[in-house]
């Protein structure tokens, strides 16, 4: 098999496309997928490919490949299954080197024959092909956007230094559109489909080599090859922090796995031991994936000493119900803390582990407290928690979290609670790197796995 | 004791409304709380009284109660701790017979003296005392409303059937928030606080009579009288869904409890049996409380065979991992509805529960396939799970999954993960009664819930 085959810089950096199927007909994949590429601001040159054409879109549009007077580096497939391996080969021959298919209706419906023709062609030419059946590929640093989704429906997401690779489009689409909500930055994503050249396993090692890529997502059904993501894991676990969300791991839902993308979702407890043995960090639904994912803009906790900070109590008890119910610490504040807090809330004599502020702090009292977390030996990382509907508060608590997390002394995970005003107020924590949360317990957990990875780095180091 | 001190429809049915401590002081908690009242549009007469003003809001202002010409049924304190026993004297004196004491500084900061005071002023007039240390009470029909933080910053719910008391001030402000955010209606509200007269069972005994009452939710730290509560729950618990949320289960948790609101939260596995015993639904966390509430707008299932309906294949497998976890089972679908889904979908072959309707599918397929589900004397409960980013949908399946939700056949739960366009259109349904949630696994714990419920109903009748 010709090394260029998964030689993934030649789907995400490619300085010209070919769109198959491009069309105006706005109900058509070909469509939307071109609008994505143009509305993305792409750089390089875009050439639509469709008989039917002269235009699209304002482009000039070609009869086939060949017509096309440049080089072309990935082609895009949006036209039906059967077609597609031999317009591949006459890809191969014109000297592309990248290839996106979105179409469905291969392997996963049956159609092993289809399948076959296909890889043969991929891998006559030497072609990278991420597919068939996927979501396509993005990658927001060079404006590359194959996404068949409207961007009015689906947010895209920032510049950052997350890379995602999923086996299933809906999941991969899910997570980018929340992420591009909350504000948090993707490196590249990938949605693999039927993985018929490249897998799980070829995404995760080029993310691993990526400059960019600081942290690694997976969504995976069943990988075809145990091994070689298992070596993969093992690889890249050790550089970069991988978070993997695994389906399919009861008998029913491994069935439907199975008729989704073809793929077996096979044992899950083999998964895990290879998860544990890798370092790879376990999310357990598609909510925690995202919640842990965000955690990891926040330096790593030294240890397992929780600090809360409330200015709601039932909030406070909450959370450290979740604290010790998920095997973290209270902390057992300094002197100096408590010295701090008395000074901030004369009024109320204990000093406890959630400091509850009460509802008529402002963010000031916050600003002390907070500072004095960050100074107190005891305690390895803080759950600030706003009650941003208390009439004693300011956004101005927004800056004081940020400045806090700007130290860069010890992670700061933010929980809100509520409506309209709560959910605009959170997102801007979200922008700036603190991960922020929706209800205690959500932040427990993701603090959770986030803490117990950094003891381990920490150990294996 | 006199039997007025626990009836409530002095709180919640008010004609007249003095504010003592209303200010023009934008800062002042007399000043938020009248705002409230008035912006709120309450009926009745409202008067605030303050001494060092003649005028508040545009209102006349009173130095003391004595001076309010007309009769006044509920007083709202919101002054400081010390002077309130005196002036609740004077209210009773007035023929006051409601009272809501917003301030704190009693009790719960060691000041037991202010308790007996404050607790023989109004058992000598028999008036019906809501707090101290509380946030006050909201009955959205009456349009009263009593909560000391702002309008923009804690939206305030429709009109509904949800009836809900909370010992902590703060989480009843996050519940309250989301409840507006998502359109999901209350009947009543009240923070109890320290719950020096009215407590936790009283209100779930009110709440209980209440005809427009249809589902109660308990947020509780500790009950200062198990039994009195136990029997109360038992007793209502056989009428009207009682959802509770019990926090300071651990030994970390109770103390911070205790130091919040002064009570002792108390042995969590007692509680655990006397929920079971009561048939009270308990909630493992903020969100899943909410969850769960939302459920009963839907009609009670019969038994725990789930269908799952999707246009996101990974979507559906990782509902059905949850569903397999939750001990719900994954429904055997009819050969009626195996038949209709074939011809809905002609070109895959594989019929299977998740239902992959696929990402080309529009609404038109999701409308044969909810009629063949809600037909199908297999199916218990639906799952539908909507990818709204997906260019073959627009938002007539909002309609769609309304109208299906409307025969009140089968409960039908929907799911939906994404960004702002998802978010905005998962509202609509909330505001028609369809439970929708933002990860499987949050819709498959809630139906769990919700069919045990259902279940033990069926059991015991």
């Amino acid at each position: 098999m010709r090394r260029d085959v998964r030689n993934l810089n030649h789907v995400f950096e490619p300085d010209s496309i070919a769109v198959i199927g491009g069309s105006p007909a706005t109900g058509k994949l070909g469509h939307v997928v071109l609008k994505n590429i143009m509305d993305a601001s792409f750089q390089g040159k875009v050439y639509p490919v469709n008989p039917k054409y002269r235009e699209v879109l304002g482009l000039r549009c070609y009869p086939d490949v060949h017509s096309i007077p440049g080089k072309v580096d990935l082609a895009v497939f949006a036209i039906p299954a059967e077609h597609i391996p031999s317009v591949m080969e006459q890809c191969g021959r014109k000297g592309v080197k990248g290839a996106i298919v979105l179409s469905a209706g291969f392997g996963e419906i049956g159609r092993k024959d289809l399948d076959e023709k296909l890889s043969k062609a991929v891998k006559k030419y030497g072609i990278a092909m991420i597919g068939p059946n996927c979501l396509g590929a993005l990658d927001p640093s060079k404006r590359l956007d194959t996404l068949f989704f409207p961007f009015y429906k689906l947010g895209r997401p920032r510049i950052g230094e997350i890379s995602f690779a999923t086996q299933s489009g809906a999941v991969g689409s899910c997570i980018v559109d929340m992420a591009a909500h909350f504000g948090v930055g993707f490196a590249k994503f990938a949605s693999y489909g039927n993985a018929l050249t490249i897998d799980d396993a070829d995404l995760v090692e080029y993310f691993g080599s990526d400059p960019r890529t600081r942290q690694i997502i997976l969504y995976l059904e069943g990988t075809k090859d145990g091994r070689k993501l298992f070596e993969v894991m093992k690889k890249v676990g050790k550089k970069k922090p991988v978070i993997v969300l695994k389906a399919g791991k009861t008998a029913g839902a491994s069935q439907a796995a199975m008729s989704h993308t073809g793929n077996i979702a096979g044992n899950y407890t083999a998964y895990q031991a290879a998860f544990r043995q890798s370092r790879v960090i376990e999310a357990n639904s598609l909510a925690e994936l995202f919640h842990v994912v965000n955690a990891f803009s926040q330096p790593l906790p030294k240890g397992r000493r929780v600090a809360v900070l409330t200015d709601g109590g039932g909030l406070g008890v909450l959370s450290a119900d979740a604290i010790e119910a998920e095997g973290l610490q209270l902390a057992q504040l300094s002197s100096e803390t408590e010295k701090v807090i008395r000074e901030v809330l004369p009024q109320y004599g204990k000093v406890g582990n959630p400091i509850d502020l009460i509802a008529d702090s402002g963010p000031e009292e916050y600003r002390k407290a907070l500072d004095a977390l960050l100074a107190d030996p005891n305690v390895d990382s803080i759950i600030v928690i706003v009650l941003f509907q208390a009439p004693a508060l300011d956004s101005s608590i927004l800056d004081i979290v940020i400045s806090a997390s700007d130290q860069r002394k010890k992670p700061i995970f933010a929980v809100a609670v509520g409506g309209d005003y709560t959910a605009e107020s959170r997102k801007v924590w979200d922008r700036y790197g603190i991960p922020s949360y929706d209800s205690p317990d959500f932040a427990v957990r993701a603090l959770k796995k986030f803490t117990e990875y950094s003891l381990l780095s920490q150990k294996k180091k």
